[in-house]
């Protein structure tokens, strides 16, 4: 139980190797925008006594919903020219948890893996297989052509010509903590610009890119999802709590330190404790990112400089 | 480097919950040269100087070419009366993995899994692209029947009876160190019976079913996937060597213990790490399992008794 009735959520829109000086004001102003809607329809869940669960599945439906984010609808374009989605949930108070995988047509894929989570045995389901238990389940569908945004497309005709399928990264994610003390995390995302069909991810990886436990953490990872699969980060975040004592804000810097040694992906990591502490890191920009705990100002950044709102 | 060159490779076929009265002395013989061919073969490949990820592979063939155990030829009947494999195999020494899920026609999953550690950007391919891809790859292909046998189709009529998703469990893995001092795990399935088209079970999932690291330990899970997923138990042995300074033997007994608190589920783990020692636990019987280090003499069981064979 949180005693204090303390609450507070973390958004990102993913973490990119982006040139500023490539975003006009209207770029920023629209990212902006975006990331704030995420946040504020997350928080408003928290505010009105829901649980972390709703709040994160929330946020992350309104990014899948922005065009402008790898996820849901403006996913990146893989080698067959379509799109394919992964997302994952996982509830810190039972350890539930609910995945998909290489999936299309779902609007909002973070939803259908709730959907797996409460009414299957299972925890993870991918590809066709999937997209018949969407169907099945009165889920949102959407045809191909929904997913495909034009600055994607051009995203991808850039990667061919760079001969380079690891561009084009992002992905998006929210964790939180809830009045009840309870944590959550989710994931979503269109993966990576070019990449192969069936191709999977971190997000959808529980313990990689997702990961939540009312014993330490919540956290949301977005990068290069192979290098944060193998270095299984989400995990890596709650153990070094759990077994090493290490604060939030440690364990977040510790992880970034053993991939500047070895694995050396560009990434981002979100993270939420039971003390209501809310860690954003990244190692490269732009990281779209928020966080909001109470009923303090909403922390929202792109760049270096953060803005805030009240 | 492994200075005493000493060596180990430990195999499992998988875990289950069976009365051994079911089982007639024909049957436990199969078995028993089942586990003893697929040991036998990787622990060649290390005594001839091989590396650790050839010996996984290897001795993970042999038991998905075996139509006794659950992966590849005699993997578990889902609800479309269709089989589908998952695999995964790590290199401790590079953290590089490989990893299918959700595929069908693919004679070795294991092999594919190495296939996309080795030739792609990806960790993990799943459904129909990994299928297309093992086509490119020119991988040894079978038809939907080579996979079912008269034993696994039994397995899901009684499953129907019983209304139960979570019968006829199994899978393999192998793990090693090899004479240079490197580890390596592979892990390969055919899933639970009767799941659902597209499931994914823990074995692919590096971390939870599959995972190694030079670090510390390589590990190979069997049981109830969807509780191996949530409690990221391989990474979880890992954490608790290298974090907590756990022996193998003390970690293992550590994740059963967690296990037995929270999740709860019927499962085995073997592991081995740098110093040669080999741990294999289970909570549940049959556990067809065995280890050979050096020229020392295999050990092989599958109920408490264990055989040792020269």
């Amino acid at each position: 139980m949180n005693s204090e009735e303390n609450f507070v959520i973390a958004i990102h829109g993913g973490a990119q190797n982006k040139d500023r000086n490539t975003f006009t004001p209207e770029m920023e102003e629209a990212y902006k925008k975006g990331i704030e809607e995420a946040l504020l329809t997350g928080w408003e869940v928290l505010n009105d006594d829901g649980p972390a669960l709703d709040a994160v599945e929330a946020a992350v439906r309104v990014l899948e919903d922005n065009p402008l984010f790898n996820a849901g609808r403006g996913s990146a374009i893989n080698c067959e020219k379509d799109t394919e989605q992964d997302a994952a949930i996982m509830d810190g108070k039972t350890l539930k948890a609910g995945s998909v995988a290489a999936i299309r047509f779902v609007k909002n894929p973070v939803s259908l893996a709730r959907k797996v989570m409460e009414t299957t045995e299972h925890v993870m389901l991918t590809g066709p297989g999937a997209e018949e238990f969407a169907r099945r389940s009165g889920l949102e569908l959407r045809p191909s052509e929904y997913f495909i945004t034009q600055e994607k497309l051009e995203e991808f005709k850039n990667t061919l010509n760079h001969e380079k399928h690891t561009a084009g990264k992002g992905t998006v994610g929210a964790v939180a903590l809830d009045k009840k003390g309870d944590l959550a995390a989710a994931t979503s995302t269109g993966g990576l610009t070019n990449k192969l069909k069936g191709r999977v991810g971190d997000s959808p990886i529980i313990g990689a890119g997702t990961y939540a436990n009312n014993e330490a953490c919540a956290v949301s990872c977005t990068g290069d999802g192979e290098f944060i699969i193998r270095g299984v980060f989400a995990h890596l975040v709650y153990a070094l709590i759990k077994f090493k004592n290490m604060s939030l804000h440690e364990a977040l810097r510790e992880v970034f330190r053993i991939n500047g040694e070895g694995l050396k992906t560009e990434m981002g990591i979100i993270a939420v404790d039971r003390k209501a502490d809310a860690e954003l890191f990244y190692n490269t920009l732009p990281m779209y990112r928020g966080y909001r705990r109470n009923q303090e100002p909403a922390f929202l950044a792109i760049w270096e400089d953060e803005f805030r709102i009240e």
